[in-house]
């Protein structure tokens, strides 16, 4: 995406599933001179959450921007946007926040406007330049440069989604935060800890696994599509398989928002053990769920 | 928006609300190499028709592509894609065809795809490089580049509206298109013979006026905003001001879809009546409606 929009970009490869290496990063951030730091905090391919907070404290040691992806994680898991120096942190409205699909949420700091203010190259795209925002849509007093006048959208805000992301919001703050990330981490917790008492592994390392998003490994005797058309046909329950080059490998159960919730949870246990009996890959049918399910009523997370 | 995409164009103006000279155009494409000849069909803007059926013949004449925006005609008046000869229509889900906002729908002509396969700067859009669609998602007997294997999308497409649209074009085709052409047109032609019925001008010459979207210039006495206001405040029916050069001269009401329809206009010519009476324009209520009732009755058009 960085070469179609014209940037020069230094891409780090660190092993899927595995912790990042921050003095790869922070080897980087030194000898070259890199204007924006970007990552993404929860990873929905391989169910891993980065270290966003050290991240963000190397991008403000080097005095590189740094923008985040928190598209799977704000409203699941906790995101400090001021404390751990994001400059630009993007999200939607679609997956722990619990509205319809549609929305792009971008929170921006004031270095990153007077980046965009001060680049020399003219915005490419009409649509993502938000700068129109700011002067059209945003009041002086909310940080735009909207100093009189009625607002103007630069585009029609679609506003069904509006709406029900307002009523999202208010679920949010009637739950309250912490209430929501710990429900998220208990469901999480309880996923593992139940395909685990099953024989299956977990793809990313435990330490840094997600709680909005399970990635399995795929056992022996049985592929991905048998897990997964077989969820779906028999059960009706919906779980993706794996992307890129975790194709084949994994299967991934999200639990977000409403998802993020005993009653979806365990009938997708269920069912993954109704398959994987039906594959021979268990003999015993009831563990998983149990498992869960002795975790959600002590409420436990990790 | 050519500018910041990097196209080179020739902006042709003519009088807002009069028809398109159409011996000008053609003096710029005999005389100027160009590529693309692009036109809106229905302007809400002003509320007049463009001929799109003689541009297209032009841009045939002349090789250059013809690319439509068709957004607040299909599904309201009649768009010819083929027989005009337009290359690209744009179209979108929420206005004539009655769906929900959000979804741009086009159609893309063999021409148009070649130009598209053989442009030699690269796309600079990473989510409108449409060229992605035909690779991975429209199969080859349907016009694609897609031989085997699954379809897979670009950016994943918001299921909502796609069901919406789906239902929206279903309830079009019972209708049939003659009848929801008819309707708009009926409605249309009452809205404006009631309109002036009370003394109020249309303000596009009426041979080229709308079917979709009526535009009222704002009578002695009164402005734009007393009007809507009043009518949103005391009648909670929105309609619409004018925009950059008819900011304050013109009112504008649409009937498109559902809008299009006896339900929606009268009371809106109620209520415009209404305030118009409250600020002494006019001295007597009902004649707008009961102008735009006899003509509903007897389904007239023009």
């Amino acid at each position: 995406m960085c070469e179609i929009y014209g940037a020069q970009s230094i891409n780090l490869e660190f092993e899927w599933g595995k912790s990042i290496d921050l003095e790869r990063v922070k080897e980087v951030l030194e000898n070259e001179d890199v204007k924006v730091l970007t990552a993404v905090h929860n990873e929905t391919s391989t169910g891993a959450v980065n270290p966003i907070k050290e991240l963000g404290e190397l991008a403000k040691e080097y005095g590189a921007l740094f923008v985040v992806d928190a598209i799977s994680s704000l409203g699941g898991i906790e995101v400090k946007v001021d404390e751990w120096n994001i400059d630009v942190c993007i999200s939607s409205s679609q997956k722990c926040l619990g509205g319809l699909y549609g929305l792009s949420i971008l929170s921006i700091s004031d270095a990153a406007w007077e980046a965009m203010e001060n680049r020399k190259v003219k915005p490419r795209s009409y649509a993502y330049d938000l700068l129109k925002w700011k002067m059209r849509w945003i009041p002086k007093e909310e940080g735009g440069l909207l100093v009189m006048g009625r607002r103007s959208y630069p585009l029609p805000p679609p506003t069904h989604l509006i709406y029900a992301l307002n009523e999202a919001c208010k679920m949010i703050l009637e739950e309250g935060l912490n209430q929501r990330f710990k429900r998220h981490q208990t469901i999480a917790y309880a996923t593992r800890e139940g395909v685990k008492s099953i024989g299956l592994e977990i793809f990313p390392d435990e330490e840094i696994a997600s709680s909005t998003v399970t990635v399995i490994k795929v056992p022996k005797g049985v592929s991905d599509s048998d897990i997964v058309d077989g969820m779906l046909k028999e059960h009706k329950i919906m779980i993706a398989k794996g992307l890129r080059r975790l194709k084949g490998k994994v299967i991934r159960i999200g639990h977000m928002a409403n998802t993020a919730d005993q009653n979806h949870i365990i009938p997708t246990l269920a069912a993954l053990e109704d398959v994987l009996y039906k594959f021979k890959v268990i003999s015993e049918k009831g563990i998983a769920v149990e498992t869960a399910l002795n975790i959600i009523e002590k409420q436990l997370e990790i």
